[in-house]
């Protein structure tokens, strides 16, 4: 087939050329983006081979462009309003102390009511630009040269469509305009929300609980999606036998479903115990585990898609092949944390040894750029971006956060809190939309209440088990009420619908696309809206009396001023620790928590403290008192003048723990409290006894947070190490 | 051609079907997008049908899917750490104070030098995926479908090629990867840019000296358009002379010429009288000027393109299709106008009436998304989005920024400049970069020369016959240094490209592209890196003594605090009154500024601030008492209740003009000053004199913005009227 046969030119030519153009702009934020964000400069080039052909018909031409531009434009204009709307109404239910749905919840209920607008309300524009057929003889190229009257046109490839489907694609101009690429979740909407998940850990809380957040994250995802998988073979095989199910469905698509909504995203529960402020160790452990088994789920599931049987269309057990994806997932994981950490380190590095932070706009571009790049850097070495980008931001929060301006963290954070905000309600308000708009839906009510009821056994298998055998090495075990909360907060949420939406091309997968959707939406709007009554019935304690609208505003207030947000860090409550007791007050066993897990970490904390935070941030002992003598140079270069200066108040504000110089006694802020059940009678007092500092309440940590310019006097020691996470 | 031929499938067919899905990240920011944005989930689509085919094609296919997605990520990580890099860089010369070459100016050498490497150092690769040429018969669709061994693949139209060029598609992987669709530059990385220049806009000088900026913008710009398109057309016939012009090159190419680069950008320039605290009111003039002549320049070059003579292909001179291209300007600058003002108006409504301001980071949300859809809404409306943007600015500023919580200010200003800064350094370093790797340039040194001399006499023929009509009517006029300041100022930067690059189909436009991305190197550096000298020949005053680091730091750690950021708005001297009015200090005729221009503002300041400041924000006079008494009801409902009450204070900070209750005698802040050529000298003292406030020092602005939290006892009266700009 060579160019060569013309014809004339229809008018209409160009009339499907720009379709997508304005879509462009969704970019502008990670926010909303277009499934094919093509751009055609055709009606540039129209307009500069005038001469060739009719001027009038380039005209009609150019007005047609422009139709479409426009309708694109408005298309992209029912989303912010969407999302707009969303926000006035989380407002007012927030005004109005509604707790009953959560913002995600409203998002997806607007993106319902907009979805079956768009499906029944708009006309189907399916009649007259059917798409060409054109039959290719040898092979599939990626781009396709077109002769039209001797002018050429190129095309690219999008895709390969079943055979079923031809008929329907673009069967609707604006439900198809209304449908994004599934890539565009993963690479633009996820990165910003994981990102933020990372750099807002509190740090101290989820360090304290590391042990148990591991086990529920990796064990506990690899049970889950294990049981899930079976459970769900056998709902498949039942289909079979009943006759429901009209194509092929494999027991590894069945552990890939397992994979994928096994990924929980308790957003929901966490938004009420932040407002209510509930016990930091169960949103300690909630938080964490949701934060990591997302990581684990995305490995997870491509790690089953990789695996591939050495017979060919057998789908039947292979060691081999079992093998080399557990080694893909530990590949790929361990990669995936590596560029995340690296970059976080380097980043640290530049804004050590920089005085960006005199210039707070180029510290904030550096540190955004740098984040980025992480996310770069993993796809392009075949890690997982998304993984990566939630290391990145823990280490970013680790260490990068003490070498920044005080303005650049707070810039730092609300950027990133903003993206975050505007991405997940995105999702969510796309996934209400989805149900009626997306166009592949397979509804099969058997699967469906299959999957319900496999996912409520495989949370049960994973939580109960894991903390009975958590409990027998906790110091303060996990109680029965945590537990029970911990399966209700299985929710679903954005990784499983992005990781679903990914891959709809096969029958099975667009039953699990389906089946995800339902689940997320129940997840959402049932468990959301139950999380207040199944607090108070498992007797689980919430903060001592809500504050009042004034006290909410002026602790905004103070929040600003040091870039803590209220929203991400309630102050801790020191009650935590009786209710992870057990049903009562018990003062006796208070103490006890000091040495909890401190086999694990003392090892981390000693090298981290001496080494790692000494050479990336400016705290910490000089690096010439804790490295051996022949490193002596070494240790000159790297630590930071500020470390010697006592008169200097150090950057360092998150460390976890208290570290004596004699001793590497490991304790907690929160474990030298006594247990007496009340934060708010604390005195703000820092006392220094023989070289331990007892840094204890939150409100002190407010106080010091506040007193930030001038607490030079109270830096005296040199190894000083305040308590408080300031995220 | 029906669907139905069927051949083996290659193994490469796959190939190139991911080579840009990592683009997509661009999309994470307003910063970086790929040219073709185009995902195909073609990796995932294989793998479904993966039955039928053999799956050692689709494993190998997916393999080389990775190997593109993989180029990708590197492609965009070039882009970020060269951005990376610069922001370094720009470090280190801030830090040296190094200003003969600036940020910008930094980017594009970057940009130049990765060009060169990726032009000269990568390897063609165009040998073995040559596209596939398919002849169609009878019209151009959209999509094709394309039948390859029984398998449908989709194909979208990507535009047309000119038939030249049909070897060189796709000749280069890296440079096309490199290089992005134009509409990117307009739709994507402009508006953040355009929208921060209006937002960041300091309305008292702005206003003060609205008249001559307006003068400038709009008849300056259309001298400038027109000088510059005759000389070109000069130019393109003396090339026809001497045989160095081989395509057609109309008149209306020239104007069209001539409007594009008429756009200037004197980033490099505001930025030094920013570090070194130059005239505020020259400040005023150039940053003015050159933010509406982008909006001239957009709307004048689309209004020249939709100039259509009723006889086709002639170009001559037809006075109807002229007519109607005024008309079409006019009312796509009033439209984008109304569009931006209304969108403003709206947030600003909602902002008050709401109690957003409890919740900053819904309050940022929804800011953000509103002016987003100024965009939209002005390209759905057929006008232009970044025309509306600048408008929705500057109206976000002056109204809604007063409703905004002080955490949502600083918010607003923060995500918008980082946005700014990451996109203006893209687009420069993009400048660099398309040096080299653009494929289209047309180097006409004729041309070239010329247009250098015409942008030169279009800038004088502009500047001083303008200037000298102003001072007719100017009660300090703008001094020669001034003039040649002004002259000296016209750089092209973002705007120019980006208008230039829109379309470069043909060959005039490809000769005007490889022209203005030269003009803007040259004047971005040669006279980016003369102002410092120019300004000190021409005698224009600085600072009082440059600050030192110390009170860098302090006063940024106190700008940071109210929200007020140094780099946009340097706190503005007196004694600019003197250099305005000539060479010395004349103390005489200080007082006589009072009713400077009162004539074009008098009627809209009072509108505004009896009746819009009112509706719109918390502050200003009740509206009970300045509307007519039949409107009662109305007033009382759109009247704040802070406005009545004496007992909250004000949250406008960002009156121009002092306004006495007897009389609406307008005066400004610096007028009442005496100029005695130093600011640091004022005491920061609030005088009340029968009603009359008097208060004029850029310190105590900065004091009072500092103590915002306690003045409740400073506004005792009800028509308090605050003098400073608080951007």
């Amino acid at each position: 087939m060579e160019p060569g046969d013309a014809a004339r030119v229809g008018p209409q030519w160009a009339a499907r050329v720009l379709p997508q153009r304005l879509l462009l702009l969704l970019q502008l934020l990670p926010l909303l983006l277009s499934r094919g964000l093509h751009v055609a400069a055709a009606a540039s080039s129209s307009g500069a081979v005038a001469e060739d052909s009719s001027a009038m018909e380039e005209l009609a031409t150019e007005k047609e462009a422009e139709e479409s531009h426009r309708q694109d434009s408005v298309s992209l204009l029912t989303f912010i309003l969407l999302l707009t709307l969303t926000i006035l109404t989380i407002w007012l239910f927030k005004h109005r102390r509604v707790r009953f749905l959560h913002e995600t919840g409203l998002a997806m209920i607007y993106g319902l009511i907009v979805g079956v607008i768009l499906r029944y309300g708009t006309p189907a524009t399916s009649g007259h630009d059917k798409p060409l057929s054109c039959t290719q003889e040898d092979r599939v190229f990626n781009t396709l040269l077109v002769n039209v009257s001797g002018k050429f046109f190129e095309y690219t490839l999008k895709g390969e469509i079943s055979p079923g489907k031809i008929n329907s694609v673009e069967q609707n101009d604006m439900l198809r305009k209304v449908t994004f690429d599934p890539e565009v979740f993963f690479n633009i909407l996820l990165p910003p929300i994981i990102f933020h998940a990372g750099y807002s850990l509190k740090k101290r809380h989820f360090f304290r609980n590391l042990g148990s957040i591991l086990a529920y994250a990796f064990l506990g995802t690899a049970v889950s999606c294990f049981i899930i998988g079976n459970l769900m073979y056998g709902v498949v095989k039942l289909m079979k036998i009943v006759g429901q199910l009209s194509d092929k469905f494999y027991y590894t698509d069945c552990l890939f479903f397992g994979a994928i909504i096994s990924a929980t995203d308790p957003v929901t529960v966490l938004a009420i115990f932040n407002e209510l402020h509930a016990d930091v160790d169960l949103y300690a452990l909630l938080f964490g585990e949701s934060v990591l088994n997302d990581a684990v789920a995305i490995v997870l599931s491509s790690s089953i898609v990789a695996y591939q049987p050495a017979v060919l269309n057998t789908h039947a057990f292979d060691a081999a092949a079992f093998f080399k994806s557990v080694g893909i997932f530990l590949g790929i994981f361990s990669g995936s944390f590596t560029m995340g950490a690296v970059t976080g380190v380097v980043t640290a590095l530049v804004t050590k040894f920089t005085k960006l932070h005199c210039f707070p706009l180029l510290e904030t571009a550096l540190f955004f750029l740098m984040s980025w790049s992480t996310f770069l850097l993993a796809e392009a070495c075949g890690f997982t971006g998304v993984v990566a980008v939630l290391f990145c931001g823990i280490t970013q929060a680790h260490y990068t956060y003490n070498n920044l301006s005080v303005e650049s963290r707070s810039r730092t954070k609300q950027l990133f809190e903003v993206l975050h905000f505007l991405a997940e309600n995105f999702i969510f308000s796309y996934m209400g939309l989805a149900l009626f708009t997306f166009q592949k839906h397979v509804f099969s009510p058997i699967f469906i209440i299959g999957a319900f009821v496999a996912i409520f056994l495989g949370r049960a298998a994973h939580i109960y088990p894991l903390s009975f055998f958590l409990n027998l090495g906790r110091r303060h075990k996990i109680g029965w009420n945590f537990q029970h909360m911990m399966m209700f907060s299985g929710l679903r949420g954005a990784m499983a619908f992005a990781l679903a939406i990914r891959d709809t091309a096969s029958y099975a997968r667009q039953m699990m696309f389906t089946t995800t959707l339902l689940i997320v939406f129940f997840t959402v709007w049932i468990i959301g809206g139950g999380t207040t009554p199944m607090l108070s019935w498992l007797n689980i304690r919430v903060g001592v009396g809500e504050p009042s609208e004034e006290d909410l505003n002026k602790h905004r207030w103070l929040y600003f001023r040091v870039g803590v947000d209220p929203d991400q860090d309630p102050p801790p409550n020191n009650d935590s620790f009786q209710v992870l007791q057990g049903d009562g007050p018990d003062s006796a066993r208070g103490n006890r928590t000091k040495q909890e897990s401190a086999w694990l970490f003392r090892l981390w904390y000693s090298f981290d403290h001496n080494y790692l935070k000494p050479i990336l941030t400016h705290s910490g002992p000089p690096l010439t008192s804790t490295l051996p003598a022949w490193c002596g140079l070494l240790a000159r270069c790297l630590t930071s003048p500020q470390v010697y200066d006592n008169q200097e108040p150090p950057r360092e504000e998150d460390s976890d723990f208290i570290l004596t110089e004699g001793d590497l006694t490991l304790t907690y802020g929160d474990s030298t409290v006594t247990a007496n059940g009340s934060s708010g009678s604390h005195t703000a007092s820092t006392s220094l006894e023989g070289g331990r500092r007892t840094k204890s309440s939150s409100e002190e940590v407010l106080d010091r947070d506040l007193g930030m310019g001038d607490q030079v006097s109270r830096w005296g020691t040199r190894l000083e190490l305040p308590l408080e996470d300031n995220m």
